[in-house]
């Protein structure tokens, strides 16, 4: 990136930081028109893609590059886990500034990098511009055995509704980061959930190879409003009960409550499962703890029980960019 | 979009637009996590993916809104049929400025709409967020016959070049554009190209079927630039001839040259016969007429013989947004 790289180097140079070993199905990777890629048979192809915008999803003085690399990647393929399906590859689209020092672009493809190989999901194209600022767009095509895909729309009334992990985590994180001064160090457990996401993977696979959910989803909105899309898909409503939310350990119950329901970013999964099934669930499922927060119910609106018994109708409060 | 819709909204507006009447392929669209698509067996996969970008790639008060529809799916559908493949659907990924007039995404989706339903080509499914310019992202997922695919690599010296159509066209039609002072009407056969460029779909799926090819790509930054890329891959040279290279009509003859050379955005396929199959192919394949415009050397150069018999060495000068 020294002094104005052609986009021929640029290509070469994000094909050289991401070369993996052997992806057998990637028949032909960067660098022709397009990439080719031999479905296995018996699997349907899962298709999903996310923006990453400075300013927009990350803030080039506060997010170290590693970490716009590994959520970039992380947070497209956390819709992978949603349907219950595996990452293959990934198209990664990145538009630079000229004047972009050549360290970000290291950090940032190290932190890639280190995502690819952690989800099993290989670099097989993309395209480069330049522009003022940063713009990253990634695509992510994963398979599922054929039938097999949870969606959004078969919750039934009577199904429990679980979660993995806990909510509000990464939004604590984003308003710690907030109120430093330059680049996140040391990380807390919730920056690093704000910065370097898991997306549930193997808990998403294990519910789709158990049969055990009836439809999922993946928190990235938060709650109030990822749920009610949810409901909405399945033609249900919800109700949720405030006492039983897993929620920000250290935080005041109040805070930490208006972070699991309206924060975004956990990348957690959320799940409903027939009541009958319920009971044979274990706590954890592939490391990751689960939690029922509450049930599927027929009248469609989501509604709040709260630790005093109270019942409040939930309002979708979460990210929405064409509302903030 | 009359007063700042939310994001499901605006979904919801997109899908509404888009609809079409079944793809069998297409399991699960727009709404849910991610879309389901069903590979046909016997088929590899080709993804490729452009960005289009309000202000690189088009202008909002230059460019009618619905060329930009188009536009964005024609120029990434090119690279399906620089593979010899045929589109199968697309993710769309749109970052709209709040106080978008609602008559230009109607306008957008229109020319998405007309394109898409042209190039045999669904929307499965993207992503939306706001942002101050109009940004625009496409992922084109398409197929092919297993080992049917024309890569860039195939060339061999003595095979023969060829291209489609005529060079610089788009080029032209968008000087054209930039001498006028609003929206382009009434449209010439040059602007035209520039801002409803055709992919050649038919003309790629009959020399894959045909297997008469040895290599093939797309001519989207400009002859002299593409050309050394398929060179480069083939790890070969060419000659091109300058007095049958397919030229602009009506302009002067050293402009039209340097048009053709260099001018990007035409989507004309360019691509290489062994001598042995040249004899035999027509004029015209798929109603698109083709031209022999040099041919493959072993030394690793580009050259470009003049009318009078002079050699010089051709460099790239084509689009390079790193560059210009």
């Amino acid at each position: 990136m020294q002094s104005k790289p052609t986009e021929n180097e640029l290509v070469a140079r994000i094909a050289d930081a991401m070369r993996t070993s052997g992806v057998p199905s990637l028949a032909l990777g960067i660098g022709d028109d397009a990439a080719l890629w031999h479905p296995a048979s018996g699997f349907e192809t899962i298709l999903t893609c996310d923006w990453f915008l400075e300013g927009s999803h990350f803030l080039r003085d506060r997010h170290p590059a590693d970490s716009v690399g590994w959520k970039c990647l992380a947070r497209a393929v956390s819709d992978i886990a949603a349907m219950g399906g595996r990452p293959r590859c990934f198209l990664l689209s990145l538009a630079l500034p000229l004047n972009l020092p050549p360290h970000w672009l290291n950090e940032f493809l190290r932190g890639l990098r280190r995502a690819s190989s952690a989800f099993g999901c290989a670099l097989a194209g993309g395209d480069t511009t330049r522009r003022s600022e940063i713009l990253i767009h990634l695509t992510i095509i994963g398979e599922v055995k054929k039938g097999k895909a949870l969606r959004r729309s078969g919750a039934r009334p009577g199904d429990l509704i679980y979660v993995s992990g806990r909510l509000g985590e990464a939004e604590a994180g984003l308003r710690d980061l907030r109120k430093r001064s330059g680049l996140a160090k040391p990380l807390t457990h919730e920056l690093r959930k704000h910065l370097y996401p898991q997306p549930r993977l193997a808990l998403g696979e294990w519910l789709s190879a158990h049969r055990v959910a009836t439809s999922m989803m993946d928190l990235s909105d938060g709650l109030s409003s990822d749920l009610t899309r949810l409901c909405n898909a399945s033609g249900v409503g919800a109700e949720i009960d405030a006492a039983i939310l897993p929620v920000v350990k250290h935080l005041e119950r109040r805070e930490a409550l208006q972070l699991a329901l309206h924060g975004g970013d956990d990348y957690e999964l959320l799940f409903a499962v027939p009541a009958r099934r319920a009971m044979s669930l274990p706590r954890r499922i592939a490391g990751v703890p689960i939690t029922q927060i509450g049930r599927i119910t027929r009248e469609r609106k989501i509604v709040l029980i709260g630790t005093n018994g109270s019942s409040t109708k939930l309002i979708p409060g979460g990210w929405d960019p064409f509302r903030s």
